[in-house]
């Protein structure tokens, strides 16, 4: 997929978003939805996308949604830190194909980072649905109790 | 560094904001700089900065300084696209030593990306001088036809 093109309304997030498809939603306002992503490259990976957008990438995104959407990932960081205390995140929004985008609905990762531990490869291997399901537990807690 | 700690006003973006450290700027406003890395992961690689903001990282960023910085991101990465006409682009931003960041002022990278051509480790190879500055004519130009 180019970096030029038409929004597929069949994508898995747009089917998420829809309900057509499940997701581990860690947190969803009226704007975005934030969920785990299910082959994550590390422990706590979240994927930030915005709801009314019909944008596949940076390009084509209403720059109102793209700031609605950075002050949720900033938001979801800070949670993300302050309950899994990673040593450092990684804030990554990939564009085209070339890029490693695999899902053509514009979307930021949140990818926790530890000493020591090389971040696996996004898409080698899907995690453990029990670890998600404690993950998704923790997060949503956090955020609940005020982040 | 860890992901919480002092801004430290010493770091080569300070430096470069000041003037006190030359750059191969190709944008500049009352509010963001963007400029060339010297240390590219391919060819285009640009880093968008605030300037008001003495913040290391996501988690102490005034949240109108990040929408800033990013819709400022959107309009390079435009540019970029437009000038360079790359397959696709990574917009990625780092917290943390352990993350990949290496200068603690808070920074976006847009990299460019083309087919079959695997991007470099940043900081392995320092670009050619004359390259950048070819660069820095096409991106400052296209900008100045109104991107």
């Amino acid at each position: 997929m180019s970096l030029h093109g038409q929004y597929d309304s069949q994508n898995i997030f747009a089917m998420i978003l829809r309900g057509e498809a499940p997701a581990y939603k860690i947190y969803e306002d009226d704007d975005v939805l934030a969920f785990l992503d299910i082959f994550p490259q590390s422990r706590g990976h979240v994927l930030v996308i915005p709801k009314a957008a019909q944008a596949r990438n940076i390009l084509d995104v209403d720059p109102a949604v793209l700031g609605t959407m950075m002050a949720a990932v900033q938001r979801l960081t800070r949670v993300i830190v302050d309950e899994l205390q990673p040593d450092g995140v990684q804030i990554a929004q990939f564009n085209g194909a070339p890029a490693g985008q695999t899902v053509f609905h514009i979307h930021v990762h949140i990818v926790p980072r530890w000493e020591g531990q090389a971040p696996g490869v996004h898409g080698q291997g899907k995690a453990d649905p029990k670890e998600l399901e404690a993950l998704q537990a923790r997060l949503v807690g956090r955020i609940r109790s005020g982040g």
